[in-house]
């Protein structure tokens, strides 16, 4: 689709705005013509949240968490349990996992999956942080926590080898039917699992 | 979904993003962690983009179209023919029918449609500006080219009462099967229409 725009402001802002992930140039028009129909206070708050996020963003030197300042609002709580870590993919599985209110302890974020095909290998990740993080802190038990997918596998894999070293609790988050779901329709390796990672009546409440 | 972010500078970013028509939360916070991910002259030029359209977009005295002059490109193009004018909803129908390459007349953007549901009376759109430009202007045809829906129809009828004391050829642009769709599946309404609209054979190769 080539347009005419009697704007090049409108046809900037539209380019911009396709270069999003999910959104075109319909979408991004749409959202264009959203935005000259607010106040200009509108476009300049989403224009300078954006900016100011990116230039001052920063990544928490403890867990590479996302953090405004150089240690993160989790790290430097002290009512969290730094003997526990969990071990999650991105930023996004760190909100995830907040937003369940059953993690006390602290994260390591790993910054993507080991995953040949995509060419990302090991030193592309967080992997030698944790292992040092491992030697200076005191930590007793590690949750891996990344998706069961095959680079999710791979990953789990790499770092449970990486941390035989080390006299440490590893374990895995659990997997087996979500909470809602039919029995029938779950399909028959989360079924499976769900059997063999079976708890006791009473710790499943 | 309440969420823990560790960052108020993304809490802000997704908050504004999420205010776009069509993005939610989980929306906004995808696009934030893309954003993080690029370059910052990435989020800058969106930002900035955004901000600057916005702040320096002005809508063509005579049409009423978007434009970067006091005048529209449109409107200020001599090859025009000013004799012809277009009556549109919005900024995107002009872009949807220059699109077309078919249109060599004017527009005149209406800023929306008759709707008393919706709190929207003739004087909130650019009626009287349009019936001032027929009087001050050489216009000769008129084509309502509104959706066709309820207000559109109210809205088409305004207009052309309207326009009733003026020497004036009025149109509605055509109804019909869309090129490409089958008869079939056309609903009774367009068929109808198009039916009641045919044309000579030769007349519409």
């Amino acid at each position: 689709m080539v347009n005419h725009y009697s704007s090049k402001l409108v046809e900037e802002a539209v380019s911009e705005l396709s270069k999003l992930p999910g959104i075109g140039k319909r979408t991004a028009m749409r959202l264009a013509l959203h935005l000259l129909k607010q106040e200009v206070a509108f476009s300049e708050r989403l224009g300078n949240s954006i900016i100011s996020m990116r230039n001052n963003i920063q990544f928490c030197k403890r867990c590479h968490n996302i953090s405004d300042q150089e240690v993160c609002e989790i790290c430097s709580n002290p009512r969290r349990d730094g003997k526990l870590l969990c071990i999650v993919e991105d930023i996004r599985d760190v909100m995830a996992i907040e937003n369940t209110g059953q993690f006390q302890g602290l994260y390591h974020v790993l910054g993507g999956l080991i995953s040949p095909m995509d060419g990302v290998s090991p030193s592309d990740l967080t992997i030698d942080k944790l292992t040092s993080r491992i030697k200076n802190e005191e930590v007793e038990e590690i949750i891996l926590a990344l998706s069961a997918t095959v680079e999710g596998d791979t990953t789990n894999f790499y770092i449970y080898k990486q941390l035989n070293a080390f006299s440490l609790k590893v374990s895995t988050i659990a997997r087996g039917v979500a909470i809602g779901d039919e029995i029938e329709f779950a399909d028959e390796i989360t079924l499976g699992r769900s059997i063999i990672g079976r708890l006791p009546y009473e710790a499943n409440i």
